[in-house]
């Protein structure tokens, strides 16, 4: 039986082993939520970035650029990192380069697994259909919050885990802690995450909208997995 | 109102500041909590050392050596990891190296802390008194199993953060999910941590009965802190 484990921090990944693996990158507010609302929202493909000028530079090439810093759209950039911007028309049959604090280093990050999946509650149900038909050992990486844990990624990976738990089995204590608390959130997650210092950062922020947004399960059927170096949305190619 | 934080793993210690700081190190299976014992049955002062040539060099300097490799007992040394090995009078008035996979790794790291204090279940109430004395930030740096998360060390964390929850303010997430977790398991905490890779990995070492004795709560009124080169008992010299 293949196994699933979380990484709580992309400070950690050098502790596993990611050959050969699935690797589902999370960043639940916002990066990951954000591609998977542009691709359910007719992006082609999102190339993750992990700095500022080298998203700046996909501009030459046709694309669509993306920027967000310390949670906010940085100057220069056609969007930032609010998954409501992607829902106008705006990004149908484009390509998007997108660089954010957090999520997209941590897809970065995990080019070395055999498989990176996009994972965010909006598509819990489609990565998780993917995990039990690829059969293969699973790690969840958290994109954390400059390297530390952060609840609400956790809580995605104690979701995950909650949907495999029957076909996967369980190799570390922190897949063990997020399915606890996965289960002690899920009647409210929003209320679960109020105390919540990233919450509280991005309610200060006045995104209070995002977050709700953010937390809502299986709203898409969406797939984005890497491919040699890009994300494409592997449920729109199957159709 | 002085702040509590926790740190999952040494891997992340270079994300907190630990000037003018607290820090709680803490690796319940069992080095802590084999520290606190050996204090209680009357140790002079103990010497974390990282590695097992600088441990077995201290007994030139008529100190007893202890050492821990991967949950046993490390060749050529007095005592392994189990806090029973203290208890029968051999450690009155001595001098202890010990060197341990996790748990000294965790203390010598935290060498830039104001004040660093040694923790597990068995002298929780002590070290939470000192910290309310102290009212300076704590971090809770946890020893984790060879950089990853585990349950154990974040279970102590959360019965910290009960402890002190109306003296200290939370700042961030691992702090919060501590406390849930903590809260979750505290009603039967050896049942919680049953199904915990590192408790399993222990279990099958045959020392189940360690486990246990490390899981209890205020057994001990010890208070093990760093000075200069060495840990020693505050309580001890207290009275």
């Amino acid at each position: 039986m293949a196994s699933i484990d979380v990484c709580y921090s992309p400070e950690l990944l050098h502790l596993y082993d990611l050959e050969g693996k699935a690797v589902v990158a999370v960043d639940i507010l916002r990066a990951t939520s954000t591609m998977v609302t542009a691709f359910a929202h007719g992006a082609r493909d999102i190339f993750p970035v992990m700095d500022l000028e080298e998203c700046r530079a996909f501009s030459q090439k046709g694309c669509l650029t993306a920027a967000e810093r310390n949670g906010i759209k940085a100057d220069g950039f056609d969007f930032g990192n609010s998954p409501f911007s992607y829902m106008n028309g705006a990004v149908e049959s484009q390509s998007i380069a997108i660089t954010t604090t957090n999520g997209t280093r941590a897809i970065r990050l995990s080019e070395a697994a055999e498989e990176v999946v996009v994972g965010s509650f909006l598509n819990l149900r489609t990565v998780a259909s993917h995990l039990k038909e690829l059969q293969i050992d699973v790690v969840v990486v958290c994109a954390g919050w400059k390297g530390q844990f952060n609840l609400e990624d956790t809580l995605f990976a104690g979701a995950l885990v909650e949907c495999l738990e029957k076909s996967f089995a369980f190799e570390n204590d922190a897949t063990l802690a997020s399915l606890h608390l996965y289960q002690a959130a899920k009647s409210d997650v929003f209320s679960f995450l109020k105390q919540s210092s990233h919450v509280r950062r991005l309610e200060n922020l006045g995104i209070h909208e995002d977050i709700q947004f953010c937390l809502q399960h299986n709203l898409y059927e969406v797939l984005p997995v890497w491919r040699h170096d890009r994300l494409v949305d592997l449920a729109a190619v199957k159709n």
